[in-house]
């Protein structure tokens, strides 16, 4: 008896149990993640363009990153790019002024890197011209590795 | 003896597997999901924020919006999101005219919405202002919906 008891609790617990996930993943939909209320967002699109300013670069890519509550975004690099952030106290002139002392040629082939969005609920917008190829591989930091 | 060949066909199967399977989850990071390349890239940053303009508002919230090649971001509702935004050809002022013959109240209480990144390519920069909450909730549709 104290067996038969025993399963019946036991099928008991696994009806409840699934009930219970199907109740879970029935209710996530309805209460979506929201950005804002615990934190403050930090959510940015960050692009890369051939050209010499934000207005005439042709786009060639672009990655959003959110760094709030984790680093997410389609950025491939969220994690080191938000930790580099967070360095910099989200100044994305120091981001991408790392490794200035680097020698590059003087070629003039324009790269411009955007940022724009929120950082830590302060509005950002940065624009930052690279001379080349060369001055962007020691600039972009992982920011703008992507 | 077919039994044992079995058993060793089985066993080396699974090594194998086992071996694949570490292979795979250590060539991952090396090769991460790059946002340009096969599409233009459709990457941006929403925000909404109390004021009248972009430069005064303060942001309340923001979100990421990946649509390409999936629906993505920190968005709740990313992928209808990016379905309005398809079927208005990613013009961000079909989706805030949306209902535009709703009635609400004359109060002023502004409410700014933006869209900045990257649209199939084309770089966006939007900027909306609804003139309270009933205006903004009839006119934000599933794009400013976070």
């Amino acid at each position: 008896m104290r067996y038969i008891t025993g399963a019946i609790a036991l099928g008991t617990a696994l009806v409840l149990g699934s009930l219970a996930t199907t109740a879970q993943a029935v209710a996530a939909p309805a209460q979506p993640a929201r950005t804002g209320g615990l934190y403050a967002p930090t959510e940015l699109v960050l692009t890369i363009g051939q050209g010499d300013s934000r207005a005439s670069a042709t786009a060639l890519r672009a990655a959003t990153l959110s760094c709030m509550p984790t680093a997410s975004g389609s950025h491939p690099y969220a994690k080191a790019a938000c930790g580099q952030l967070r360095a910099a106290s989200g100044d994305f002139t120091k981001v991408t002024g790392l490794a200035s002392e680097r020698i590059c040629n003087k070629i003039w082939d324009p790269i411009v890197v955007t940022a724009d969005g929120v950082w830590q609920g302060r509005r950002v917008t940065f624009t930052h011209t690279f001379a080349n190829t060369c001055e962007m591989t020691y600039g972009k930091g992982s920011v703008f590795e992507f």
